[in-house]
């Protein structure tokens, strides 16, 4: 691989620009305002304003917008010397799958006369979507370039657009917060995608693949909001009234169990009983992870409880015992570990929703079955067979994912996307101009061309 | 103390463990979903969902919740090697915080058939508790356990909840934005539990006890987070309408006086004009404290903004001449200085209060007396022996906090709790896996190491 | 210009408590509570506490009041030894802006019987004031002393006011985000001041005049927020319903598209392809300025995307090929290259709501005509004709902008202000206590020593 083959000079604009191009053609013919935004068809009817849902989900959808370009942009700043990378391409790949999802998701929720039609919901949908793609990003940051980011965003997308098509549509599950529709999904996608990867030589870069004290403390920035605006994201797309009130809730103190139990896991695993920034940063969030199907249920705050808490436990055992397995044994190389934050959480939180469906009754939720089972309520189907098609949605959602990520990674193989040399992952100044004599204590322009030769010699 | 002493391999996670439990365990004996969050309960009354409060106080409460993990945690991070302490910690004992004050403030705030009822009011409050802690945690910052934090706020949060029921129930006291329930009685806890814990040879650890360049940035989000949420923090849990409105306007007006104020009073008292980040980090927060009690009050921006004025003031000052008083004389080292942005602040908050209180007339107020003084609007008592209500709950306050951080304070000396030693306060390292060779431009684990071995020898 | 010259002890002081001084004495005369805010007044009407429009406006506020001190704030931390000017006197004339901006919009905005009456729609229009004095500080960052900065903003609050009544009252012209009145006015005022100002010698502080790799991490947070909370700046204000709804999600896909045109555009201008910081940071918000004026009316999705699309084309190119040559041959000494990010996507905004304003149609707007024209709707004008006052707008803006520059700039010329010399600007050691042994790698207290010494011996 040559210094040529990195240069993004023209692939990255061309990607860039076509991507862009198509999109506003496709906006331009499909799209139109839905009757919540439009200025004739909402003054057609006698409404009050307030009644607008502009009021009732938009400052859900800011904070989930916030997690997806801070909470996932700065949690991956930890790398020592990938900070540009992590936010910069983190928003780079945000913005494109954003407006492509809006157009999937428009395309599988059902067309308005050949229209599709957009407002805040639509929103508040594209943008989780294009948190699934963020996850995959974390299994494979630092060693692909932003045109391969782009083109994975583009095909991942697309199938998360099936792949919740057939749950929620087809399969009549339900997946509010997005276990397996985000969380699962993203995970397994992006592991197998860094499987197929695989750099056998990645130690080259082994020294970078770490962070520095001031990234720790900005990728906390990334952490905390995550952590602090899951209740809003596991309730963004929820009915309205007693639902996303109550999956708030259930979120907030599943998120608190699984802090504590973070923590006292990272003492424990650790031989001197430190903690480690790793585990603070990543597992103290997988109770949000696992209640993001269950969260709108009657799960109660005890149950929440429970899940959070061993959410936390799973994840730290994942970081510790599970990663390094997966890495020597199976060859995934998973930068920042989504398996335990995202993936193992994903599927315990699964499991949790098919349970906790397969136990509604009438009895607890009243009226309010309706909202939340509305194929129960209406008789269709038993509870029990809801928890049947929570569990099928599972085994749906990894079959796509591994299947999908294989296909596409074989996809980013492909030598003409700049993919960095083994010995340059996990490093800035490859795509970015990096400020001179900085950059650590090293200059960072001596050091590449040092591993440039060294490279060329070996 | 050896270095075994400090290490919390089984401290922490037995301590976090058992609390964890134990509040899981709570509840689910205890906790309820209330009738907004429950699906039968919300479905059996017939009116829109639009109507649930989860409309009119979750946007208040993610700004409050910003504020806890964010504003604080952050704020604190001026420390050159504690930033991983500081924000670490903070997150620790708050997620461990709000849980436990669900349970007592729904004790206190009373059961309905031996249940508690909880909602997103319940949050806002559990948040609150969770503030005053977090205060607490500013004085002894540096020089505890993570373990001692956990006990601390465990009791904490208990004497809050007391406090709280007394001052709100018993006495019939407004506090809203919490200027005596949660800044003045987290501060003189604080400042107590730091006197009792007084170490004479912190100076041993006083090269760490200051900030550098980069982490006097990190503290300024935390500054500003805490600065531009501070209206819906005095806002959040007021009565809906007008004085939400009224509240947030009041404490977004002293702000700004207040910030105008510390810049003047920086520059003055520093020999040679220069700006001290230490002042505008905090003192530029006094005004938010300051009208804690009487932001809901027909205070006026007029009003307001003299309070804040005033609260700048006072608090330049106090880091300025009285805290290093405080220090050499009376033995307090209070490393934030809670006393200087909340000790202080928060009792002019509860003077300002008193007598705003006092002059309330109907005149004023019109209707609006019911939401602001239902005691004196029903005729029960009269406006003047309101104020005389809130001045005496300022005492109980004062009392409280002082007696309850002795004996807290005698707690956490008992010597199992794995305090750091004069020689490790301020360091990260003690307690957290920190990057090798990092960390300022030192190499922490050969400092760590170099300092044990002087502490040996001494 | 002496040492002593720089000494803020008297000049900051003086200036901050005389400035808060007359702004508490004209709150005490002029301001009220608005009939929202007020006790009596909203008690007076039998509505519900709903009805509010706290709750319509309040979340919307905190997303701008976020963007104007962290947003602005931390944007301009990118340069290395500014980051506590950047943030610390953003933050200080953000606090003196917003309430002369109060007094200022009030007095223009009608009074009523002789008082001004405040509320939550007055505090946004505040901040957005202040967000224009935030865009000139941007031209002149490092180059002047806060008293310069302070005298600044008292008069450019004030010409912002007479130009935004001018342009929404007088002439009628629809501008709810600001691209005229904000973006344009605070970037050519910002631009003639900073010409005025110009320093032949600034090379001296050339080396300090450039980021440091983790002061462009802190500028990204800058950047992510304005990105991130740009829908609710440019729908905070506007009617409700529809109106905000459709200003929002236009503008979220305008930046969206904005995101890849600058990653293209930035990758394409490097000669080795690599992305620049400084057009991330800056020029993929450009679409959020641009779609200020059209972004209420129905521009489309679309239409959104092709703005935005060709904004940040425009801006990366201003911030290469341009602001050299602004700087060579007009003198013009732009820091934060504010002409790219808000001159040439304001004017390119001002446009785009002219032609879209006149090709409005009852056909395509309905009965929502009368929320965006209410001039056209009322059928006083033509729509052909409000695109002309558009238009006329933009040059009256330019007009107030470049005079009123002109003027404001020949007063802080005065050499009483304390403006730091040619050799220490960008640095924040004259203004600030800085953490000795700390700033990059420099012992900053002896760089500044050295400089003093050989500016004396020149």
């Amino acid at each position: 691989m040559t210094d040529s083959a990195t240069n993004m000079r023209l692939k990255l604009p061309i990607t860039c620009f076509i991507m862009e191009i198509i999109l506003i053609i496709l906006f331009g013919v499909l799209v139109q305002y839905d009757h919540e935004t439009d200025a004739k068809a909402w003054h057609k009817h006698n409404h009050s304003d307030y009644e607008n849902d502009f009021y009732y989900r938009y400052p859900s959808f800011q904070d989930v917008h916030v997690m997806i370009f801070v909470g996932f942009g700065f949690l991956m700043t930890f790398l020592q010397r990938y900070g540009f990378g992590s936010v910069g391409f983190n928003f780079l790949i945000a913005a494109m799958s954003l407006q492509w999802a809006t157009l999937m998701q428009g395309f599988f929720h059902g067309m308005h006369e050949g229209k599709i039609h957009i407002g805040v919901e639509s929103m508040i949908n594209a943008d989780f979507c294009t948190g699934s793609v963020l996850i995959s990003f974390g299994a494979v940051l630092g060693k692909t370039s932003p045109v391969q980011l782009l083109i994975m965003a583009m095909f991942e997308v697309t199938l998360f657009a099936i792949n919740e098509f057939i749950l929620l549509t087809v399969l009549g599950a339900k997946d509010a917060g997005g276990s397996m529709t985000i969380h699962t999904f993203g995970a397994y996608f992006g592991l197998m995608v860094t499987r197929v990867l695989y750099r056998p030589n990645l130690n080259k870069s082994k020294h970078r693949n770490s962070s520095v004290y001031h990234s720790d403390l900005f990728a906390m920035i990334g952490t905390l909001y995550l952590w602090m605006f899951w209740p809003s994201f596991n309730s963004a797309i929820t009915a309205h009234g007693d639902d996303q009130h109550r999956t708030a809730m259930n979120t907030y103190y599943s998120l608190a169990a699984c802090t504590l139990s973070t923590y006292a896991m990272s003492s424990l695993t650790a031989h001197d009983g430190k903690l480690d920034m790793v585990h603070i940063q990543n597992a103290a969030l997988a109770g949000g992870v696992a209640v993001g199907t269950a969260g709108e249920m009657m799960l109660t705050p005890f149950g929440s409880m429970i899940v959070g808490f061993l959410a936390g436990i799973i994840s730290v055992l994942g970081f510790k015992y599970l990663s390094p397995i997966l890495e020597e044994k199976l060859k995934i190389q998973d930068t920042c570990g989504v398996h335990n934050l995202h993936g193992m959480p994903g599927v315990l939180g699964a499991v949790v929703g098919a349970i906790t469906a397969s136990v509604a009754t009438v009895n607890v939720y009243g009226n309010g079955m309706e909202d939340v089972f509305p194929d129960v309520a209406s008789g269709e189907v038993e509870a029990s067979y809801q928890g049947v098609r929570q569990a099928i949605s599972l085994a749906v959602t990894l079959g796509f994912a591994l299947v999908g990520g294989l296909v596409v990674g074989f996809i980013l193989k492909l030598p003409v996307f700049g993919a960095p040399p083994d010995t340059l992952c996990f490093e800035d100044s490859i795509y970015w101009e990096v400020p001179e004599g900085d950059h650590g204590h090293e200059n960072q322009s001596t050091a590449v061309r040092m591993e440039e030769s060294e490279k060329l010699n070996s």
